[in-house]
């Protein structure tokens, strides 16, 4: 078996499905597969976690200066690296509290800091509450921002991901209406650019991409709108110059059935919902009684490291009752270890958009 | 058997796969254990397909004075009202021509008519060409915009259906920064009316209704926007005033995995691809080719008369070529024959929005 690498789990909001999903992804047997999890986390919530769904196998605290944890395995125990920063009258579930909001900032802040010094490879996400986090003295509105600010980043980009169904955007958390501003061609250009030297690295050959238009029909000519004439078309014809294979602007409603068909490696959506309406038709299975199973991963591309994320929130309506799904974070972990992998075998993918200016995270 | 409704099919434009879909469909068992076809078209055109598809049973042209047409069976000939408009050098597939889209729109002219002569029940259209329609003197950029001036309604709704997975629309053919303009509480309420009478018909009893947010988040409390605070939480709370089960605003992105699940009959949605990018997913199938199977009807709601409508295009690269799904025109024809049966059952339904102001049509 090839070396593995380490990939740093962050545990996530600790009144949340977090730790639950972490210990349970960390061991399956395609995340140990391909990865040496290891949990950044507070052993003491990890450990009832496990006493309740009786865990096999046990957890291991990996003291902090350890480089890297000894392999875990289908019946070792799991890594942990022990924060300790919940103490026993925080363990709740379901609440936003301010000290489990700051403990979950803390987690994300030393698992980059694992990555940064050369211990973990890659760091996959578990769930954090945004208003916990903000309580906690973290003004972000989510760990995308966070990461951001930590690493330098000025434009990071999110990727849904399920599969070969990828999706990037140009923009997140924003109004519609000023996301609308962003439509701009060196924008278009600089997400085309990240996106496919991501898929380049996970797929080991330059990607097929298309570009969504913003309006419906993506603008027919002109009649529903200009984007696709003065942003859209001209950043494609520049990617298309660089000898990227890009389609587009494609009408933005059959695009994401073209892409699950498997006409294109991936989609460049034009705004948060235009690529999240379909991504989350891919990734969530909800019910008749609201009961959702989640598959699928959010990747955050632009930033010096690998970071991949679940694509559910905290679900704190069913935390601590052992029945989260752990898919979204197995996924997670597993597509960490393919960049972590795909970027030893084509070195320069990621670290900087190819043919670019100085990239956003170097202003 | 129950007496079936005459549904008027429009044949479409000629050079298209509407002549081929409409044979198909008619006779497809489905349909006709609901519904009495009737193809409003040109018997040599349709007369070239049935022979070069070998259509058993062939066609029989009914007199423009037959009301209704004689029924027609699995074994029987396909009725056609035989407008006689496509010479024989018209004959082509797959060309954008004038005097096929002038053909077109003469179909629909007349299958309007019929319905408004209680000679046929409702219509069911097959795809034409916006540009050979605009080309043939009919200055419309499609159907839903050429019924509701031929019918004097100002304020057509779209209703994408597949299944129980049903969306309406706020706006269609405009530019995403002009429909953000439309998202406008009295509109949504004016669309939440239509959409749940017309649901109502279908199902038998009062719908349960989402209304989708407009931004990420369905604006996250306003911070990423305040139309759901202004505009669409109010009309939601004027719907629900008259009884009616109105859930939201339902953040953009889970609302259609939700409809899916079950947990709603329909979703209102605030501008045309938010809710095309979902119901395109629910009905298109594309294959690594680009070949498509499609299924899922058009409606179109707040018209006086029962209109449904095939979810595809023209498809001219195929035409011809026996090789078009009739799926979609199917779904379509027994669509409108649930609808007719529907209003027959309910008989205010459909007619004005309940609660209404003077509708949009009477102004």
């Amino acid at each position: 078996m090839a070396k593995r690498p380490v990939i740093a789990f962050t545990m996530g909001d600790p009144a949340g499905v977090g730790p639950e999903v972490c210990l349970k992804a960390a061991r399956e047997a395609r995340v140990l597969r391909c990865c040496l999890p290891l949990i950044v986390g507070d052993l003491g919530v990890l450990r009832a976690h496990a006493r309740r769904m009786r865990l096999p196998g046990g957890l291991r605290a990996v003291p902090g200066g350890d480089v890297p944890p000894p392999p875990s395995g289908p019946s070792g125990p799991v890594s942990v690296l022990d924060l300790a920063n919940v103490p026993a009258r925080q363990r709740v579930f379901g609440e936003v509290r301010a000290a489990l909001g700051r403990a979950a900032g803390e987690y994300v802040e030393r698992a980059v800091a694992l990555v940064r010094e050369g211990r973990a490879a890659a760091i996959a996400t578990a769930p954090l509450s945004k208003e916990a986090l903000q309580a906690g003295g973290y003004p972000y509105p989510g760990h995308t921002e966070m990461l951001a600010r930590l690493l330098g980043v000025k434009r990071p980009v999110m990727m849904l991901a399920r599969g070969r169904f990828r999706v990037a955007h140009l923009s997140t958390h924003l109004p519609l209406r000023k996301a609308l501003r962003l439509v701009r061609r060196e924008r278009i250009l600089y997400v085309i650019r990240l996106f496919a030297e991501a898929l380049e690295v996970l797929d080991g050959r330059p990607p097929r991409l298309a570009v969504a238009g913003l309006n419906p029909h993506a603008g027919e000519g002109g009649l529903f709108g200009r984007e696709e004439i003065e942003e859209i078309a001209p950043a494609i014809r520049s990617a298309r110059g660089e000898g990227r294979e890009v389609a587009g602007p494609e009408p933005p409603d059959t695009v994401f059935a073209k892409l699950r068909g498997g006409l294109f490696d991936g989609v460049v959506a034009m705004y948060h919902d235009q690529g999240h309406i379909a991504g989350k038709l891919m990734c969530f299975r909800f019910d008749a009684q609201g009961r959702s199973a989640v598959r699928g991963v959010n990747v955050t591309l632009g930033l010096p490291i690998v970071r991949t994320s679940v694509e559910h929130g905290t679900a704190f309506e069913i935390a601590g009752r052992g029945r989260a799904d752990p898919s979204s974070m197995a996924d997670a972990a597993v597509l960490a270890a393919r960049m972590v992998r795909g970027r030893e075998v084509i070195p320069e993918a990621g670290r900087k958009p190819g043919g670019a200016k100085p990239s956003a995270r170097s202003r």
